[in-house]
């Protein structure tokens, strides 16, 4: 069996130029040399990486609704929240979980980790299912403003043909919980 | 029923400061004030919006492997590309297509359009259905380099596993294949 590649078509840094640092994000442009020996230049996003919950109460799920200020609405998404530096992605899980719905959990489980946008950002989201939940209090920041709410796989899919569900790691989390139902694994 | 308030924890813009635009992704910071009249900042880049397709011929996907910079490594993933400017996403999909990997669809249904990070990006990608493919001939940009080919349902979950297939849009149509296969519909 031949060893995969993960080079094959790779582009090779010939400089860095740093754009801006953030508190969340940081960009820079990289020239690089092609596989052909061109040279091209690849903007880049810097962040963290993030985690995110599949949380399952009585068969629904919770979600929260807040300001997306990118999108300039609120959206209904499921808990989440960027990584701290050095952070380990299942305690971020959990902390995140509790920060924003008051439940806690000692057994999440990871479903997937996956980038979001490949082409320009290295972000990376940790998902991973809690089903055993103790409930509590919710301790947001003073800043931070949301609503929690929980809801049914079919009223998931509603929310999403309405577009109040329409991000990636939320869409993702409604079909792994329908391929879950259906299948008995994730 | 009350009407659905997609402002109810809006986030004011106050200032907005340009910081740098690019030939892909431009990057600014808003200052905003939040429901409690604190003072805040958010990153966000802005993004033309993305297409991708699911394309399943003779029971098989088609993907393709290209380095992704940001990642440092090669992915694989489900035909995708950025939206020109002022072009129709499904004209995009129809030709995103057929310039990765040849084949041509008159047919492409809309599965559901997600957006990627709405926490600091703005980008949306219009995830797309293809089933009745006529084969052709790919014809790739100077500049870029991918490897095509078609994989089974079960490689699609093993590639999930081993991480060659880690990014949003492809774990969501390869979510919603299965869904296709198990239920009927997407």
């Amino acid at each position: 069996m031949t060893p995969i590649n993960h080079k094959k078509f790779e582009e090779v840094t010939l400089s860095t130029e740093s754009i801006f640092q953030g508190k969340i994000i940081s960009l820079q442009v990289d020239t690089v040399r092609l596989p052909n020996g061109n040279i091209a230049t690849r903007e880049i996003v810097k962040h963290p990486g993030a985690v995110a919950v599949l949380a399952i109460v009585d068969d629904r799920m919770l979600v929260v609704e807040q300001y997306r200020k990118p999108l300039e609405r609120n959206q209904i998404e499921i808990p989440a929240g960027k990584l701290d530096a050095g952070e380990d992605p299942l305690d971020a899980a959990k902390r995140e979980l509790e920060e924003e719905t008051g439940y806690s959990c000692d057994t999440l489980k990871l479903i997937s980790s996956f980038y979001t946008s490949p082409g320009f950002a290295d972000e990376i989201i940790h998902l991973y299912v809690a089903e055993q939940l103790i409930k509590g209090e919710a301790h947001l920041d003073e800043d931070e403003f949301l609503d929690v709410e929980s809801i049914t796989l079919d009223q998931a899919q509603q929310y999403m043909r309405e577009g109040r569900i329409s991000d990636a790691k939320t869409i993702t989390a409604v079909y792994a919980w329908q391929v879950y139902k259906l299948t008995g694994s994730f």
